[in-house]
């Protein structure tokens, strides 16, 4: 083993801030943590060297002759514990072939609790590095071109000055360092005057936790390095914690960009990725991006909502339903207790109707399908720009093409998939239906009772609680289905992490998006289109009638139920679930060490020490998959609420300053993991904007009245207007028809006879030659409306697909950039060429002169 | 300059078969022909060096004193000239400086053309090759996995051994060597014994084309080198030709490849790659898989219209129009000039369409949206296996980013493509015009005419011979088009040569595509469509009724048109354009030498001499845009004419030998160009094959009969069968409703006076209270069209999504090699590293043991 006795003069920092080996030279890159057995005080003194290992295991065996039950447990326990510092010594072993150096400190202050501090000499990071083929800054440096749009950008900068975070990085840089890919023979390229700081904490880290991989890669590449590689990588991942602490960079982090006090500045990106890495900077700059593409879409839903605020009293559907003159006698909601009642009565919630189901709705619909493209292409210039930024233009991810899944391994989880998906189907359609037969029978139960007060409030009443229900169930059963998604994953065996992962979010996507969206499916498309017709009602479970909607179609509810679940699930799974439960464990976990030495532990610990006790880091999915659902919810039904954008947004404002809290004050630090894109959940995205189409197209034509509105003015219609349209959506029904037993037990409820009601439904009338058969209006607007579905459908894919290409993926700067830097690069070389030309011409052999070259240059 | 004399003893290879300048040892790796003034008598000795410029630049004026116009004719021929070789002079000098070597031959044999040979020196190509980042075999050989799936392969390979062509490269090859970018610094990791083959002439032309690109790019980089790059790659690349012959290999080629008796065999495509480059190896591996799927295709298309053939006698609908039974009188055709007629006259045109319009049809639809999604699927492994084989996994086109066009760039472009749409769609409207007026007045000329045996070919004359105009217009437009698109792209002034290409390409491909398909389109969706009813019917250009489809509906004349288009586009434009053409201007160009010298020339002349009478090698794009526009008839309209793939198939084999005759006699060698793909085609491909799903979808639902029957068959008929639907598809005409002077002039022609004719339409009956009103049924039968179509289009698509899904996009065992190369490179520098340390240890400062190690492990 090498030590580097010059590393020491290099560093001039506080000691107390960065971590050190005892000896005070060697940097902590990286600390493993492990479960050891409590030692018995008389070995106290023993366990800080990696001696102790042997002796404790020599000693295990003594004190179990005592108590034969307890001693085969201990034994049991021991080998066990045995068997795991085995594993360990292997494990350290293999680390020091690679020429790390450790040093390990057992116990010392928190009992049961080992760690093993990992530091990398300079020559394992430039191997590494180099296998790595990691982009590091050369000592050449190029101006940023300086065309009219850098001026414009310049201008844009100063303008949103006061909304830049505060962290020092924002000057306009007019220069950059070339990239090159580490080489060590190509040393001469970089600026190596201080090796200490020439790669960064996090690089550093993710060079010691990829390292030993790739030491095992290559012993067992001849054949079974798969599943070796998948123990170590499990192992690391698994067991192993890493905390090295740059607490200047965190302090900043905390100030200006973990409060909420600054909730409108941008945020500090580079810092993030400079301290997490780049794929948890990545998720960041993705929340941002979609924050900030949430303002115009929640400003235009505003205004569409307040569009058909403002049109309210305009609307003659509304005026002719609130008109008392059209004395319209409605058929019964139920059977035997409810009575024929008048339409004047449903005023209410055909005015209300009306802010979410007017002609705005559908520009909205077409313009949030665009949006969610223009999102998609914004992010994807995003993405190109940070990675150009963070030198990742040619980083490959050689992992993900390895774990590419092909069929076959696909196969088990088809088969999961598939039982799942049963289960799933069954349990969510009998939670909807029981949601269901809560507001039937609730609602019979009401019209039983005979207070009129109470009466006019039913529908409200049982509509909220029907939602608020919805809602816990939603809650509850996300939990349980994030169980059932992790424990089906498990049971799968998958091979490697990152395939565990994959499938983890697969499954965990499909339940929780089925459990978030089927009672708005059930709202939106089939509540009150499956009740038959009077007389003729479609009766489920005996006695109970399907649930109708109200006069004013089904629109009204969806928006509530999406209103309360968009609203509940943010406030109720951020507060309770993204801050109540991380602190409670954090209490737990601190009431294990005795109450009394806490507090002058709190004094005396190290950094890692006191990282200890923060809650692990348990990756980005559960942060992606709330955004995830709440962009469905954005997006899919956004046709029938347009002010989803507007509390989307004010939730992502505080969810962004919630989740960097969380990241700087209550996690471990993650291990850097470099990444180019934010991976699935890009293709997930993808998806959902493709499904959300289809959706809106199907929401506007069947679930508002915007095709039968369309089609009566164009056919039907005197004179053009839409005067006369309630009657015409309402058929005719002869009371003498009702089937026995079902006609209403208080016929005269509104004092006078009635011979003939009306009831909502296209359908010829009693006296035509095919009574109650679908009349030919009901086929035409049928048509109209499936025609409308395949006309939205295609022309809004088309114009995405338009927008798609009309907005190239990258810059127009960065792939300038890009170009100049490739161009300086063959100039770089070209010139060295030359210089190795002209030595050899004029014969002097001594490198000197070139390799200094290039740092005269810079 | 440097000359490499060692070079000499490691050829033993017959000389004559080597082009080499003209010292027989530096070989030659590139020639560029350009035009000289035929020299004067006087001068000619004198043109076989360089000198010879400067000494004709004296000359120029001297004969220009005789005759003023003549003087200044030439003078300016003169300047011209002059000018051209300044530039050419300036172009040789920057080879020069890139350390090339050259050798001119200026109008030894044949007058008035100038070569330029050029030979790339040893550390050139290798300088070249490492800033190329080339991927070169290393003296690491390792094997391929042997698993099961190995084995299979190995047994379906001995299974096809037949259709193996003979080229000795398809043994079964256990082992591979590893691949690694080559590097001078590494060099000790490539086998460079023979410095003459290392680099294969494909790679050694080809880094001599792009090397002095390189040098501009540097020299200008900072600023202006867009516009001087452009300058010289233009002039490379359109006054330059390169043709190294291998003339082993082309024998090869020539008996393997280029030859009709081998049409059944697999191609050679490796070998192809070695001569051509990857960039024409991939357009013959494409071509090859999209035959070889067609088979699968064209088999199930037979079997689809086979079923047809059987059922056709079973068909009710047919059998009800052939039943003499079935007395139904039918409004006449045309006004005045035809007469009422019997439906049963219909029954020939009934029953062939039977054959294109049953279940199977659907089926059918369904099955080629998946065959084509399929076809993309294997395309991509494809691709990948050969991107594995051909070492260009980790090849990155550098200049695709480059000229990747943002919003700015594409605004001409943009307004072009505007004003030509309108153009295009204007002439094309007129066309599809100008044949349906051709339609109308020979049919009202023919009907005329009362020979009654002439009368009932009517139809199928008048379909048959507009089909052939339709198809003659489209061949001729089909060049015209071509024409303007280049005309207009080069308006456009594109800043490079590959923005040039793409625009090229996209104007080519919207005015080719319209021209071919809106025959079709109009045959398929407006014919017979707009044509009124029965006494009010719509008519153009005065009294021009539109024309109405035979009772059959439109399918037959669909299926016609289609027929005729593909068999005679192809037979055509293979026979004529492809082998026609080229041996005429290869003719003409003979014809431009004595032809007393051309005999004796013919045995004197060098391989390059010869290659200059060949053509030029113009792109691969006329090739693609043919294989498009053909993919575009097979997938489009496939529902109509399931026998597309077959013709399409039948015309591949030919084309592929055709195109590999013409590659291999007809043109000049092109430039071999690596790429990793086939670019823009696969956008285009993907593209069709999603507007085939739509366009399916309408033809199924809209053109035949499909929905109807199974409407009628589900709501209509009593008892469940077919029976009575073509009563049902016929509405009633009252006679005397017919506008005064349409009625036909013979009212008896039948032998009955009519009363009421029938008319297809779904109306209501002249006695019902809303007559000629569209009926119920009509909007009934609407609405499941349109449902049939967002069913077909919806599932269709998520069907080849999760095709596209299920299938990975690299084969399993490739993945698993590309993993297996990656870890074997880690390996070897791994070993590399513990040789450095031990040698530090050891204290042992000479590298040799080192480089020899991996040499004895090969």
């Amino acid at each position: 083993m090498l030590v580097y006795i010059d590393l020491g003069d290099v560093l001039n920092l506080d000691a107390k801030l960065w971590p050190y080996f005892q000896d005070g030279l060697r940097r902590i890159d990286y600390v493993l943590t492990y479960h050891v057995q409590k030692p018995q005080s008389t070995h106290k003194q023993s366990s800080k060297s990696c001696l102790c290992c042997g002796f404790r295991r020599e000693q295990k065996n003594l004190p179990a002759h005592e108590d034969p039950e307890l001693a085969a447990q201990e034994q049991r326990l021991d080998y066990h514990e045995d068997d795991q510092r085995l594993r360990r010594e292997e494990f350290e072993e293999n680390l020091r072939e690679m020429g790390l150096e450790m040093e390990k400190e057992e116990g010392t202050k928190l009992p049961g609790v080992g760690f093993l501090k990992i530091h990398a000499p300079w020559d394992v990071l430039c191997r590494e590095a180099e296998f790595m083929k990691l982009k590091m800054p050369t000592i050449k440096v190029y101006c940023l071109i300086n065309s009219i749009a850098e001026k414009v950008n310049v201008f844009i900068q100063k303008v949103t000055a006061p909304l830049q975070p505060n962290v020092g990085e924002n000057q306009t840089e007019n220069e950059k360092p070339l990239s090159y890919p580490f080489s060590r023979e190509k040393q001469h390229l970089f600026d190596l005057s201080d090796r200490n700081s020439f790669f960064d904490s996090k690089t550093r880290s993710s060079i010691v936790s990829t390292s030993p991989l790739r030491k095992l890669f290559c012993l067992h590449s001849q054949g079974r390095f798969k599943t070796q590689s998948m123990l170590y990588e499990w192992k690391l991942n698994r067991c192993s914690r890493m905390y090295v602490i740059l607490v200047l960079s965190l302090q900043i982090l905390y100030e200006q960009w973990a409060s909420y006090s600054i909730f409108y500045k941008y945020q500090p990106i580079g810092l993030v990725r400079k301290y997490f890495g780049e794929k948890v900077g990545l998720y960041f700059a993705w929340l941002g991006v979609y924050t900030q593409m949430l303002i115009p879409a929640a400003i235009v839903g505003v205004i569409v909502f307040l569009y058909g605020c403002a049109t309210v009293d305009d609307n003659i559907p509304s005026m002719e339903v609130c008109d008392e003159r059209n004395n319209i006698t409605m058929c019964p909601m139920c059977d035997r207790a409810c009575s024929y009642w008048k339409l004047v009565t449903a005023c209410g919630t055909a005015r209300a109707s009306h802010l979410f189901d007017n002609a705005a709705t559908v520009f909205f619909a077409i313009f949030m399908a665009l949006w969610a493209t223009m999102f998609m292409e914004h992010w994807k210039r995003r993405q190109m720009r940070l990675n150009y930024i963070w030198d990742l233009t040619s980083f490959e991810d050689a992992e993900v093409r390895n774990v590419k899944l092909t069929c076959r391994d696909r196969m088990p989880a088809y088969m999961t998939i598939i039982v799942m998906m049963f289960f799933l189907i069954f349990v969510t359609l009998a939670i909807v239906f029981g949601v269901v037969l809560y507001r039937v029978s609730i609602m019979t139960a009401l019209h039983m009772s005979s207070t009129p007060t109470f009466r006019t409030n039913i529908r409200a009443t049982v509509k909220t609680t029907a939602a608020i229900i919805n809602l816990i169930i939603i809650i509850i059963m996300d939990e349980v289905y994030g169980a059932i998604a992790r424990w089906l994953t498990i049971m799968e065996v998958p091979k490697t992490d990152k395939s565990f992962e994959e499938r983890l979010i697969f499954k965990t996507f499909i339940l929780k998006f089925a459990n978030a969206f089927t009672p708005i499916v059930y709202l939106a498309f089939f509540r009150g289109r499956i009740i038959g017709r009077p007389g003729k009602y479609l009766y489920v479970m005996g006695s109970y009638r399907m649930e109708e909607c109200a006069h004013a179609g089904c629109l009204m509810e969806l928006c509530i139920q999406l209103c309360i679940t968009m609203l509940g699930k943010q406030l109720i799974q951020n507060n309770l679930f993204e801050i109540g439960v991380p602190k409670l464990k954090k209490m737990l976990r601190q009431r294990k060490i005795d109450k009394k030495h806490q507090e002058e532990l709190n004094k005396t610990l190290h950094r890692h020490e006191k990282d200890h006790f923060l809650g692990p880091f348990v990756g980005l999915n559960p942060e992606y998959m709330e955004m995830i659902i709440q962009f469905g919810m954005v997006t899919l039904f956004v046709a029938s609420f347009p002010l989803a954008p507007l509390f989307a947004l004010l939730n992502n404002v505080i969810e962004i300053r919630l989740d960097a809290k969380k990241f700087v004050t209550e996690l471990r630090r993650p291990i850097a993991v470099r990444a180019k894109d934010i991976g699935v959940w890009y293709t997930l995205l993808r998806g959902i904007s493709k499904v959300a189409v289809i959706v809106n197209a199907f929401v506007i034509s069947f679930t508002s009245d915007f095709i039968p509105r369309l089609v009566y003015q164009h056919m039907y219609s005197a004179d053009g207007t839409l005067h006369g349209f309630v009657n015409h959506t309402l058929s005719y029904f002869n009371v003498s028809h009702f089937q026995p037993g079902t006609e209403p037990m208080q016929p005269m409820h509104l004092g006078y006879k009635v011979e003939v009601c009306r009831y909502k439904d296209y359908r010829d009338p009693p006296w035509s030659a095919t009574p109650y058969e679908f009349s030919r209006e009901f086929w035409a607007i049928l048509a109209a409306r499936l025609a409308f579905v395949i006309v939205f459908q295609n022309v809004v894919m088309l114009m995405s697909d338009f927008v798609d290409w009309l907005i190239p993926d990258i810059p127009k700067d960065i792939s300038i950039q890009i170009h100049k830097e490739r161009n300086l690069i063959v100039e770089l070389f070209m010139k060295e060429e030359r210089g190795k030309k002209y030595r050899n011409t004029i014969g002097d052999p001594s490198p000197q002169p070139l390799r200094s070259r290039p740092s005269s240059q810079a």
